[in-house]
């Protein structure tokens, strides 16, 4: 993997969004929006959840993915794809490449969930594993890529990906209508950066954060400080939260984005028990996240919502992904 | 409860699932209908899931309890309504009872899960528990019901109930276009008396089978024989499916129903992990049930389909709830 950052950024416009779409839609689930009357009423706003856990390979990481990997000429596909993941990315890449029918090899951290290695095997990715830092995840990726010579494509920091992750609020907000504010994880902020620009493009007065846990917060602190922090390692029950943002998230965010809500282990975890509880789907600790701010009454001031005094906010959260090991949950 | 059978049935015709279907339909989610890749592969067919897991209250029976308790007058609501159930019923009469204003009492086994205990006391019903046996819950049912002069909406033998269950497999159908089979859940029948009756009006070559637990197969002993066997007690996991077949189901069943597969309960387990685990929706195990005939190879040959040596066959099934206790789950 190459740590020069780029220096030269073609943030995806609404045409590249829109392409991507077109690109992947014939492959990928258009996953449903589900509602809770229940979860409505605790959070005092008409919440819609598109569910990204619900999308093939079980996250939002698939369009990203399949948009990058069916953007390769047919030399280029050919040398095989590589890529660091903490899991979800890997699975979708592994999937895409099968689906374009080439290798995939996958660096992963060692303490990534065994539900998503076993993910990555399942769709013919070759793993190698990796201590659970940025700088052995670089390394790795580097020597793996100098020895197999396959096209290395990033899990965010690549505007392809960033184009594809778009296309879920795109559709979320075709589907909706208008919204106050959308809520979405972010961790090198693929999704977080894509969710932006389609929500400014089609509701430019729409607000959209952030969700990011309290003890991984290199978002928050890049975005208070107007520079980019690093985060070598971070501990976290949201797992796919652990990857810090990179020069052209940060810039896309930078520009546009309304702000970052922490969240505690435990508000994750309690999150995570509601959807579970009450919406029926499975979401993993980092999707689950998106919920949590909305369920501490402070947080609806912090969103200005015009004529809130006399109508319910509207709100959309992307709930990345449901890729949990069921024999290891936090709440039994 | 009153034990005498009913004596003259008026099978729901399509008008009358019709005029249910408008009755509740502003009331309750038109969940999606989910697919998988990979369940389809293990399966050698394209399955179509309607997700009913995903319904308000969380299982199909929000259905037929909204269509019932919205028939009524007002005298009759008035009086309040009284049900027997092992938790889902109870929760959804305990909901639409709220909805239209009047109090309900359920009568539960007082081994129900305490989730569903729970989700009836938070819709406001309130609870009589009563021995696991259908004796004992029929005696307190005509107690309670003597007690309070509430009106009875029986689980399952009630019309009003099968035409609101049958609106399930309409939605299915009126989405999915041509199917080969539907598979369902069978317990006191009212689903799968409506899966028929909808199923078989829509599509007149499709075939509609029960699927019920080898350790309470009181429809498939009483299909078998033609005459309506009782059980009175019965231990399966499929806690949603203890209850037995009534006069009215089983005159439905026996005229249409193409056959029922018998499940063991380690194969309902292991299909509930593969749903959780591929489609990332919570199924309770009275609801997986209705994947795991299609697990086994045998299962294929059972259902004759058309053209199956060119094609793959396209089959329904009607995943029916998804509450369960998060804290007690057999696979951890």
């Amino acid at each position: 993997m190459s740590t020069k950052p780029s220096s030269v950024f073609q943030t995806p416009t609404w045409e590249t969004i829109q392409t991507a779409h077109e690109r992947i839609a014939p492959r990928i689930h258009r996953t449903p929006v589900l509602t809770s009357a229940t979860i409505d009423v605790l959070c005092g706003a008409e919440i819609f959840f598109k569910c990204e856990n619900l999308q093939k390979t079980g996250s939002f990481k698939i369009r990203g993915a399949t948009n990058a990997i069916f953007s390769l000429t047919d030399e280029e596909a050919a040398r095989g794809i590589i890529t660091p993941s903490s899991g979800n990315h890997g699975a979708a890449v592994a999937c895409a490449a099968a689906w374009r029918g080439v290798p995939a090899w996958i660096v992963m951290p060692k303490n990534a969930p065994a539900v998503k290695c076993r993910a990555v095997e399942a769709y013919g990715g070759k793993i190698t594993y990796c201590e659970p830092r940025m700088s052995s995840r670089n390394e790795t990726t580097a020597r793996i890529q100098a020895e197999t010579g396959a096209v290395l494509i990033h899990p965010y920091d690549d505007d392809r990906i960033i184009a594809g992750q778009a296309t879920a609020a795109k559709e979320l907000l075709e589907e909706v209508g208008e919204l106050d504010a959308v809520l979405s994880p972010v961790s090198g902020g693929g999704l977080l950066s894509g969710t932006v620009l389609s929500a400014k493009h089609l509701q430019p007065g729409i607000q959209v954060f952030g969700c990011e846990p309290a003890q991984a917060d290199d978002a928050y602190r890049s975005l208070q400080s107007g520079t980019l922090q690093a985060m070598d390692s971070s501990d976290t029950i949201a797992d796919g939260l652990r990857a810090s943002l990179a020069q052209r998230t940060f810039a896309i965010l930078r520009a546009q984005l309304s702000g970052i809500f922490l969240v505690t282990e435990e508000e994750i975890v309690n999150a995570m028990m509601l959807i579970w509880e009450r919406m029926k789907v499975i979401t993993e600790p980092s999707s689950a996240i998106a919920l949590a701010p909305l369920l501490k009454p402070e947080t609806l001031a912090k969103i200005v919502i015009p004529g809130s005094l006399t109508r319910k906010p509207k709100i959309g959260i992307i709930l990345s992904g449901g890729n949990v090991d069921l024999r290891a949950l936090p709440f039994v």
